[in-house]
Order: structure tokens, then sequence, then C-alpha cells
């Protein structure tokens, strides 16, 4: 694709059909400058097969402002919706609206408050609640979805993989298997989520990252062909980084080729002063491998080089990986937190693509609309229970318990404030026998999630870097009770309804019914 | 991200970092121009937990073509590389490397041949063969991988969702649950695959194509939180719609409210002279509900609308909505035919997330490098027999049978032509005892698939619309054996090696291995 068609297809257009479609029609009914509010959160955590998330990590949304800030109908956007026929060939839009969408076709008047980037996040809670006129807030639907949905999912998956790991040094490597272009976002997700670094040389330069990565098979084949052999190509690396030395050594076989010849060339470097990086292993029994070549840099003095481990690693590969590691090292003579602590983690495609469950089901719903002088909530009644909308303008509460863990999320309309409540009454979202009351001694604060991001259009938040991000996420996962932190089968957290949204959303399914009935 | 920064993380840096620092190594030793040659496969198809696909649909091509034209070296580019350090704080890439790549930093020097997109391919074929100068043929590897293993996946995924919906119209809707942008390359590879429209507006308008869509369950919402109800939505929408009225109408109760009320809005349409166009279904049991639409739009006179469906579909569960029709329309007075007949399929989320494979294993790999006076095929021999490459400058050939099927792909090497042999002889690529040989009474011809693409630099080949794209997809398939077509335990197509590439195998495969001991 031209660069200038990838302008076209990612801006204002980048969204469904129907957006456009029913903008129109708000427009033709008086109602496209209506107030509205829509919430965006998910339904489910990711259920990778055999195991699901206990917890997702947020992600996404200072793009998405940078998103919001450039997209606008421009003339040749315009000109394209104007040649745009229905099945009779008749024009589907029509000059007046075309004529309302190049002045007010952008978001300047979108309010959002939103749950900042890189904390816990649950089911059913706002993630991200937009304000504003009703035909641009829905047209805005889809990019939103398009670029949140996705890096939380992989914020979600870098987490467990760096808990599974351990803490040990994470790198993204998911290019090559990504999405094309969704490389990018899923990078950034990752280094929110878990991951130290990426290969990934663009967007590491955006973001203010060193990429990582060590050299290809290809590299070895190339002097091989050469005539010069694996140690040629072993000779020429560290020559040239002879402080970055780290060594792919499964090109034709670790432990009798590969192995001692990186050793050889670790000997050469530190006899010029130089200290080796490590190995790096693609194939074969990742764990017996790791456990062989501690044992074989060990005997020639490199104790302090690392073991970069590659080849469709997750969480449960990583898990089972030290498992067997700690069953098996003793048998060699290594304590088995010798060769753990030595792990680097390369994950590439299981991380892009949030292996097992490829897609968040996050979803955006109109939950409010001005109506003469007042919000009025909506509501949509499913034959699903869990799907029916908890209706109207809401905020999102974390209330930590005595041990200062989060225990729940509770949602309560806007006018209430659980900080000075005597008790708080969290309330099963459809059940209405499970409830639980905390009083205030069971409770050692709480907190609103959702902060003011977007007033009319102007950014009144200060976007936080990366590495604070960072922080967030590991300060919000250390106030995970352990069991919600599991990898497989984790407790299930709270998220609750306070007892007056409880009530409103009870009247207003008793009054959706009367009505169809 | 800020388009300046989108400009950096996509261009010419859109690759892991490993590519650069080889490229420099490679620079160092003399091996930069060094002609060499790379090609592009993938090992397995994908396999979707409880089925696998029996051939994939080529795609991609044409955007790699692009986006190669326009990746280069720019001066911000090679100044940030200029900035990067090592472990040590010292410089990774030095100033004589730098500035070859700022003149020959692009791919200028690139030649390929590749099989043309739309078409069936198979594992272990070389579906592009890069030719070109070491370096920067490096460099290509990630953008590459990147920008085709996903087209490849979703038109497989597509054409498969084609297949099981019996050529009924596909529309594909996954933006919003794509990997960010990676949902632009998602439509465009599913409308070469199999789906009719997207959704999608932007690529849609860039490819040509009218976007598709009708309304959401908000738009129902609003009308009902102003006291208008799904009536008032459905005439609104009407009114503004009249030859494009297309209604959802499971916002309340499907049979119960929104059937009647859009048949009701129907016939208002046909009393005014307008063809109503149908109705979409996106909950509940949507065979069971297909069935009762189609009888009560029949009953009304609406024989010739349509019944959209949609819902976390994919080849399985339209498979088994289509089954469970046939079963059960006659129960209720109907042709499954007559309802089976009027479906369109929506699909998101698991086509443009390829549910079940969210990865296409393409690799790219060297397979001959120049020595003085001629290629020299290089070879990498895994542990695992089928991860041995297939060495040397190679010829794709197709077989067809006397049925005018193709039987199998016969990789050759490039100074043998299978259509003046006597009798073909198709090795297994690794076990020795497996071969068939084919008399020329067996065979009605070969093709060669890969054609011509790049010259140094230069297009040499005329990149084709999507709709003639679809044409060689749809002819491919047709060529297909009916067993290989199956969604579930496909026929093995056979991808085999001449004697000749078989030998030259062999003996690299002796020489490596000798040369270890």
């Amino acid at each position: 694709m031209k660069l200038s068609d990838r302008l076209t297809a990612e801006g204002i257009l980048y969204t469904d059909q129907y957006q456009l479609t029913m903008a129109q029609l708000y427009f033709r009914h008086g109602l496209h400058e209506r107030q509205a509010e829509f919430e965006h959160f998910f339904r489910s955590y990711p259920d990778y097969g055999s195991h699901q998330a206990g917890y997702c990590i947020n992600a996404g949304l200072a793009w998405l402002l940078d998103w919001m800030r450039e997209a606008h109908f421009r003339d040749e956007d315009l000109e394209y919706l104007r040649h745009h026929c229905g099945q009779t060939g008749r024009r589907l839009f029509q000059d007046d609206f075309l004529k309302w969408l190049r002045t007010h076709g952008n978001f300047e008047g979108i309010s959002m408050r939103a749950i900042p980037e890189g904390r816990v996040v649950h089911p059913n809670v706002p993630l991200v609640v937009v304000r504003g006129p009703l035909a641009m807030a829905q047209i805005l639907e889809t990019p939103l979805l398009n670029q949140l949905n996705y890096q939380i999912l992989i914020a979600t998956k870098a987490n467990r993989i760096r808990e599974s790991g351990r803490g040990q040094l994470l790198l993204e490597f998911g290019v090559r298997r990504a999405q094309e272009r969704g490389a990018i976002a899923g990078a950034r997700a990752a280094l929110i989520g878990g991951a130290d670094f990426t290969s990934n040389v663009g967007i590491s330069h955006v973001l203010g990252f060193p990429p990582k990565g060590t050299h290809a098979h290809s590299m070895v084949q190339a002097f091989m062909a050469l005539g010069e052999g694996e140690l040629g190509a072993f000779r020429a690396y560290a020559e040239l980084y002879p402080d970055d030395c780290l060594l792919l050594v499964d090109t034709i076989d670790t432990l009798q080729s590969g192995l001692p010849n990186a050793i050889k060339v670790f000997e050469e470097l530190r006899r010029k002063g130089h200290r080796p990086l490590g190995i790096r292993l693609d194939s074969g029994d990742l764990a017996y491998l790791s456990i062989q070549a501690a044992k074989m840099l060990d005997a020639a003095g490199f104790s302090d080089t690392v073991i970069v481990l590659s080849n469709n690693l997750d969480e449960l590969v990583i898990w089972q990986i030290i498992t067997q590691i700690q069953e098996e090292a003793p048998r060699y003579g290594l304590e088995p937190d010798h060769v753990i602590r030595r792990l680097v983690f390369g994950v590439g495609t299981r991380l892009i693509t949030s292996a097992g469950h490829a897609a968040l089901d996050g979803v955006y719903k109109l939950v409010a609309l001005w109506d003469h002088d007042r919000f009025v909530p909506t509501l949509k009644v499913s034959e699903t229970p869990e799907k029916t909308l908890n209706p109207g303008h809401k905020q999102v509460w974390r209330v930590y318990d005595m041990r200062g863990k989060a225990t729940a999320d509770l949602l309560c309309l806007e006018d209430e404030d659980p900080s000075t409540m005597q008790e708080l009454i969290l309330r099963h979202p459809t059940e209405p026998a499970k409830y639980r009351i905390l009083s205030r001694e069971d409770v050692q604060g709480v907190e609103t999630l959702l902060v003011e991001v977007l007033r009319e259009g102007t950014l009144v938040y200060d976007l936080p870097p990366i590495s604070h991000i960072r922080q967030v996420r590991q300060a919000d996962v250390a106030r995970l009770d352990p069991g919600v932190r599991r990898l497989v089968n984790p407790h299930a957290y709270h998220v609750s309804l306070s007892q007056k949204l409880w009530e409103l959303k009870q009247q207003m399914i008793y009054a959706a019914k009367n009505k169809l009935d």
C-alpha cells in the first residue's frame, strides 16, 4: 500500500461502515449533537484454552488519543463518501450531512475519562468513558476498540509470561509473526505489560528503548558456505561486537558444535579483556540444553554468561522449562537457581498473537443519552443476563482489604462515594443472592480508577512515559491477592455493583420487560 | 503514536535488531554486497486445533513490494543508529557502515521471483525467492515475513470460511478485534481469500470496494432512551435508507420484538415502492432463529430478503448452522435451501485473528551464496529432519493429473524442466523410501509457479487488481482434489523434490555431518 493510501486507511475512515450510516441517521433526526455516553469494557478475561487469566493489564490509551487528535474528515474522505452508493445506485450520504462532517467531523467535542495505562483491570469495568456528540462518539467506536482491545490483550499476555519467567529478562521477538503493522502496537503493549525490550528497531526508537537481538542461523550458514564454518562466524561476530557477544549455538549441533565453538571464541574474547554476553538456544529440549550449556560454560569459567531461550515460548512452556531445570539440574551437579537466574526469554509468536486467545472481547456500549435536561440511562437487555449492560454514568472504585490487597472493583453511580460509607454493599452484577458486605474495619482504603483525560477535546491529563506506566503495573500486580496472580485457575476477582446501581439496573430491566409485554 | 513516529516505526527500521548487527558484520567482512539467495516458505498448514487446513492461499506480495519501494535509510534513521550503544556504552554501528547504508541501504539491488497472489500454496514450497546483496537481503527478512505471513494466514482462513458457507456472501467485520493496524492488511487478505466485502471503510476506499454494514444495537438503544423504541429506530433507518434497509433485530427480543417490528417497517417500505434488504441476527441460536425469521418473513411476503448472521462465526460454526438448518427447517415446513440461500455471513474476530492458529510459521532462509564464480548452496542441517532446508536455486512446478487436478508441487533445481521429462520422480522431502513415479500418461500438464517480479529493484511484473487475484484463487481452488479441499482431515497434498534436488540435499547433509565428526 502506498503512503497516501495508508493515510486514508488509517484516518477517520478507519471505522466500520455502519458507524457512518448511523451517524447520518442521527444527523437526520437532529440527534447528532445530542450528548451521549459510551463505555468501553471487556466481558471476560482471555482464556488461553487450558488456562484463563485472572486479571488484565490496561494499555493503549496514549495512542488512541494521538489518533483522535489527528483524525478528521478530510476533503478527500468526504469526496469518497459523496460517491458512495446504495443498492439502487442512489447516493448513500447526503450533502448536508457531509457538510456537517466537514466542520464537525472530528473529536474536538469529546470528553473522556479513562483508567490509566498499566493498571490492573477486570471484566465489566468501564476502562474508558466517552461523552460527547452522539454522531462522533458513535464513529469513534471502531477505532477505539481496535486500538485498546489489542494492547490490553498483549500487555496481559506479557505480564503472564513475565510472572511465569520469575522476573527474568523478557524480550519481545514477534514482528515476523504479528498481524502485519499490528506488531508495532504489540511491541508497545508488551513493554508495558512485562517485556524488558523488543527486537523491533523502529518502535524501540520511537519509545526510547534500546532494541535487542543476537544473530540468526543465516549468518552461520553464510560463513559455512564460504568455508569458514560456525567457528568463523562466531569469531567474526565476537570481533565486531566484543562486548555484546551473544552467540546462537544451534545451527549445526548445540552440544557438539555450537557450545564448544562459542566457548572457544569466549576464551579468545577473555584474553583480550572482554566479557562475553552469552548464548542463545532456539531448538531442542531447552531445559536440558540450558543445564548442559550452564555446565559447559561454568567449566570454562563463564558462569556469568546468560542463556537466551527462544522457540515458541509462552507462560506454560517457560513454567515447564523452569520446573524441569529444578528437577534435573541437581542430577548434573548444578544448583537449579544458578541455571534459572541466567535465563533470558525471547518470546515471539505466542506473545504478539496472545496464543490461545487472540482477541479481547472488548465492547463499546451506549450507557446514557441526554434528554431535555438530564442524562437518561440506556439499557440493552440481553437474553444472556451477563450481557445486560450496567446503565448510567458511573465511577469505578477499587477496594483494598486490610492486607492492602485489592479485594473488589466497585461500580457506583456518579454521586456515590464509598470512602464516606459506613459499610460497603458489593452486589454481584447479575445474581441477586450474591453479595458481600464490608464494614469499615475490613477496608484499608478505596480509590477511584477513572481519571479525566479529555475535556471537550482538550487533553487534561499528563500522558506518562512507558517507564512510569510499568511502575504503575508493578505496583498494581503486587497488590493482587496471590490467588488472583496464579497462572492457572486463578481466584475470581470481584467486580461488584453498589446497592444503588444494582437497584437502578433492576428497575430498568423491569421497565424494559414490561414495555415489551 | 504521532504520524512522524509512525513513519519511523514503519520504515526501514521496521525490522529486528539482529538484521542490522548482522548486516554490519557482513559489511566488515566484505560480504555485504555478495549475492545471496533467500527463500520464504512456511513449514506447515495452519492447524486450528481440531482441524488443519489442506492448502493455503497466497497473499501479501503487492504491499510488500510497495513497502520495499519506499523503505530506505533516511538521515534520521542513521542518526538514531549512530547513537545506538552496546553493553559498555560503545557505539554499536560504525560510521563507514552507516555511510554505506546511506547510499546502498535500500532495495534497489534486490531481484525477486514469487508465486502470484491468490494462488493455492503448500508447505516447504518457496513462495518468494529473494536474490541480492547479502546485507540488504538480510535486512529484508523481518518486514517480508511480517507482511507475507499474515496475509497468507488470513486469505487461507477466509477461503475456508467461504468453503464452509457454500459460497454465500461473506462479509469481513473484524476491525475492532484485530491487532490494531493489522486490521487493514487483514481486510485485504480476506478479500483475496474469500470475503466479498469488508465493513472497514478506509481499506474499502483504497481497494475500490464498497464497504458493507447495517447498524448497531446502540442505535436502537438510543431511540429507546428517547422513548421511540425499537420500532422508532427501525422506521428512522428505513426512512433514510429505503433501498438499503437491513435491520438488526436482536436488541430486545428477536422473535417477540425485533422481527415483528422489522416486518412492520418492511411493509411500510413496500407500500412506498421499496424493497427491503433483510435482517441481521447477532445472538442466540442462529440456525433456529434463521428458520423462524425466514418463516415470518415469508409469511409477510418478504421471501427475497437476506438474513445476515454474525457473532463469533468461523468455518465450523457456519458448517454447524447449515447442518442444523438442513435438519430442522423441514420440521417448520421450510425447504432448507430456501433458508440457506438467503444467508449472509458477517465474520469478525475469528477471521481477522485466524482463530485457532493465529500465526503462519513462515520463515526466510538463506539457500545459496555467491562464491567467486558461482552460487554455493547453503544448508541448515537441523536435528529435526523436516527443518533441514532444501538447498540451492530452485523452481517450483505444479503437476496436474489427467483429471486436471493438481497432484503435486515439485521442487526442482534451476536447470531441470519436468515438461520435457519422460517420467517424473517425486521424492518425499525427508524420507528416502517415499517416492512416486509419474509417467507421461499420468500427467496432463506441468506449470511453473514462481514468476519474476523484481529485477534489481525494478518491477517487471504487472501487479493485478484484487478482482483478478480472486479469479486466480477460484481457479486454483477448483483444481484441487475434493479430498484436499475438505475442512477437516484433508488429504495430504504432495510437495516433492526432484531426484536431482534430493541427491544434492543428501550429499550436502552427508558433507555437513562428516565435517562435524
